[in-house]
């Protein structure tokens, strides 16, 4: 339950060994806690106090993951913030969580004066890059090597690890406030499952760590006592380079990032035998995707992981003993598998009242992984956590096994790449733009992304919008990803039932014609 | 965290498959869930409030796991007593803790009203025997059957879980403070290491289950979804029988019942293949007898497990890749091995200190897993608890690998069998004898216990004290394992060290020359 124990454990047990490999710079384990001491002396020194937010904005490094662990060290709140946001989604979660320091690499140093002028929270911009420190900004690299190591703050149990956001389904995105319990927890429960961690692990990363999936791969192996290669983010050909030079034995990537390695011509002259396990989650992965992932990498084990930040984030494994085509054991596949240790997972009605096995309904689920709540937000939280349970918002099953399957989506969300998208949020977006009466946003299929998104827009009387110029008012408003890709003008009144809803279903159906929505 | 979500968990992943099967009855997931709930429902219409404490007196049964879960279900203290104290010891241990509830088994349906009658504290006698109930007492059964089934509290995190007994440095037992956080931390650990558990194992439970590391089997196990194959106790041949018919996966036992084991001469007849794993601990094993035991049982491999009940209980675990007498990891197994992941371990001087690899200290371990300190003994809890490390008592190095040697006790202990025996308890008992001017007590070489208590007294001018009496008397007041097996009597005074400290070692010296007194 002290997430900075894993580190120090491991500084005792092998301090000479390699934590940290990457292109740039390599870190023993006990370099590492050197520098995570340090960096929370140095924040120390600036004035932190416990519980004091620190922002992080930057593509994946060492220093992110001496970040997490020197903000947990000194006792304040990680906010790791999402690296394909548009500026006015990251000037909203500093509002919203009253971030003190803001920490950034090269590829955000340049917006982050102009992120910090619409925040008044900020007091330091630090600059976590390779070059010398911007102007008005503290060098992060010189903080760690100035500072006096701080002690542990030994924050643990209850108390709050940090603020995760994730997507929101009325305009911005929600702060999730995970304590140190749920991330232990659910290291643990992901080491001691499918996964089996242990201190021989390497993990390479390569899905971003401000995402909850990628920083709960950091989170585990380091727990685990293992050690980390590191790139800066996901590029086929810079993993599969990593995959020989760093020799992980094990890694995490979304199905989008799977299906590019497929589509790679090195992947078949790289040699992926020491990569035990390859766990894929965060989004639906299609059958054909899978099954060809398998077959070109046979000595490594497939483990499906399904999970939301709220969850922090493991709430089911499919272990690599149910990625089988044939025999008794094959139907599984097409589960996201069993709740982890620390979780329980049942399907509900609407009244929260468990349906029998087969029955889909809403998946819910509680455990030590549990998120404490959303930031600033009791209503929505209420709304998504009932007598202790985490309502998902999917649709599923539980089969007489006790292995989960998704079938739908209950809350209105897309997700493209490994990103979730809430329709309201985009829609919120849309509606923006002058002279419309109405819009609905909808996922249709898209070879590389799993889903794109789709709006469909009706003017108000006599007033003729652009396609294009709705997609470029969104991309002022919110990050990329989110953006339809595609705009409908639609000159009719969208289907409603008798309530007024919008009928989605019937705006997905001709999309999705010939094409297998796959929502596991 | 809850340590009542394993069962749970394993009522709604397989509510149909065996939790618990024994010679007397067989309980299924949902039985088991069904049992833990009535029971909670049933104290808590006898009037059990949050924190009020139940304490159990009995051999092992299924009973008895249902009196961990039901007690911790309903929000509960659980008061596991051990089976070999003596009457004044169960009674100290009841008032001390002040406990309400008073569960025994047929073994001690007699004494029971003996000790409540000097015990304010006890309202209700439960008999969990196979018979109906005596006058006076509840039948536990009755009360399962009658009581509706209970909402689970979900004391979990800091919240205490119960407390458990451990031999006192001075005079009697020690109540060890056990939250929810450090039981579950420790199943964790353990069954995320070298244990290696998952809910295909069935664990045979014969180490009792008041004890600590017995119980420890029960949680870990029971968390990972597993089942058990319970007998009342150990014995050879029972043991062997059941090995056979309920087809374990593991087991823990201490040193001395694999001792026996191997003298038994149904071992070499018995399938013991099916155990893939052997824990064993609470106690130094003979390399002796460890290398037989591995000779005799090839297919199942060993796990030395190190810990005390301040760590709930496991402070290292010897994995069995570090079972082997040749190649380049054969020195590991004069070991305890490496610190449980929750745990952080380390070898320090008389200040507190670290001290470097190889040089012997004071063995302390600081984790999720620590103990929240002795029960109404806040001078214990400081010696024992200095800045969150848990001092335990044992001389030790760690090795450049930094695995843990344990080569001498710093507490004055005899560890005979599995328990552990402090000489001045058995001083104090054996200075009530009248006539005495001094006494030290010692642990001395013995075949099947490993050591044996062996006391010397030193007589007052004129007194002429029988030995055969001082052992009797001892009988009278402390637990029969931890009387005198023998005493010598001294007529000149013990050697002391300047200060006036008796030296144990030069006492020692003459029953230990030609014997290897192993202390890991």
């Amino acid at each position: 339950m002290y997430m900075t124990q894993g580190v120090r454990r491991a500084a005792k047990l092998t301090p000479d060994e390699a934590a940290f490999v990457s292109d740039e710079r390599s870190l023993t384990h006990a370099q590492f806690q050197d520098c995570v001491a340090r960096l929370a002396g140095g924040l120390h020194e600036l004035g932190l106090k416990t519980e004091d937010r620190v922002a992080m904005l930057s593509f994946n490094s060492d220093r992110y993951a001496i970040y997490y662990y020197g903000t947990f060290w000194v006792g304040g709140l990680v906010v790791p913030m999402n690296i394909r946001w548009a500026v006015p989604e990251h000037i909203y979660s500093i509002n919203d969580s009253g971030a003190r320091f803001l920490i950034v690499d090269d590829n955000f140093a340049e917006i982050a004066p102009e992120i910090a002028k619409q925040c008044s929270s900020i007091e330091f911009i630090i600059y976590a890059g390779g070059k010398s420190a911007p102007a008005g900004m503290l060098s992060f690299d010189d903080l760690i090597d100035n500072a006096q190591p701080a002690g542990d703050a030994f924050r643990n149990g209850e108390g709050l690890a940090g603020i995760f956001y994730t997507g929101g389904t009325t305009g911005f995105p929600k702060g999730v406030m995970l304590p140190h319990r749920a991330i232990w927890s659910s290291a643990m429960s992901f080491g001691a499952g499918a996964a089996a961690l242990s201190a021989t692990d390497r993990n390479l990363q390569a899905a971003p760590l401000f995402h909850i999936a990628g920083s709960a791969m950091l989170f585990a192996v380091t727990t685990f006592g293992g050690s980390h290669a590191i790139i800066p983010g996901f590029e086929a050909s810079a993993y599969l380079r990593a995959l020989e030079k760093r020799r992980p034995t094990i890694s995490l990537l979304v199905p989008t990032m799977i299906g590019m390695l497929l589509q790679n011509p090195d992947l078949e002259s790289t040699d992926t035998r020491r990569l035990t396990r390859m766990v894929y989650g965060a989004s639906p992965i299609s059958q054909a995707i899978l099954t060809e992932a398998m077959a070109k990498m046979p000595e490594t084990k497939f483990i499906h992981a399904y999970g939301q930040t709220e969850l922090a984030p493991f709430v089911t494994l499919l272990g690599a003993e149910y990625h089988v085509l044939e025999g008794p054991k094959a139907s599984k596949i097409q589960s996201v598998g069993l709740p982890v240790i620390a979780t329980e997972v049942e399907v509900v009605d609407d009244e929260g009242r468990e349906v029998p096995r087969g029955t889909v309904g809403e998946v819910r689920a509680r455990g030590a992984n549990n998120m404490a709540g959303y930031w600033n937000k009791p209503e929505q939280t209420a709304e998504t956590m009932k007598d202790g349970w985490i309502h998902t918002g999917d649709g599923g099953y539980m089969d007489e096994d006790g292995f989960i399957y998704i079938v739908d989506r209950v809350k209105d969300m897309i997700i493209t790449g490994a990103e979730n998208v809430y329709s309201a949020e985009v829609e919120n977006a849309v509606m923006q733009y002058p002279g419309l009466a109405e819009c609905a946003v909808i996922g249709i299929p898209d070879d590389q992304w799993g889903e794109a998104v789709h709006a469909i827009a009706v003017p108000r009387d006599g007033a003729v919008p652009d396609a294009d110029a709705i997609i470029a008012h969104c991309r002022e408003r919110i990050a990329g990803f989110k953006c339809p890709r595609s705009v409908e003008i639609r000159n009719e009144p969208l289907p409603k039932s008798g309530a007024g809803k919008i009928q989605k279903f019937e705006l997905r159906a001709p999309h999705w014609e010939g094409h297998e929505r796959n929502v596991g």
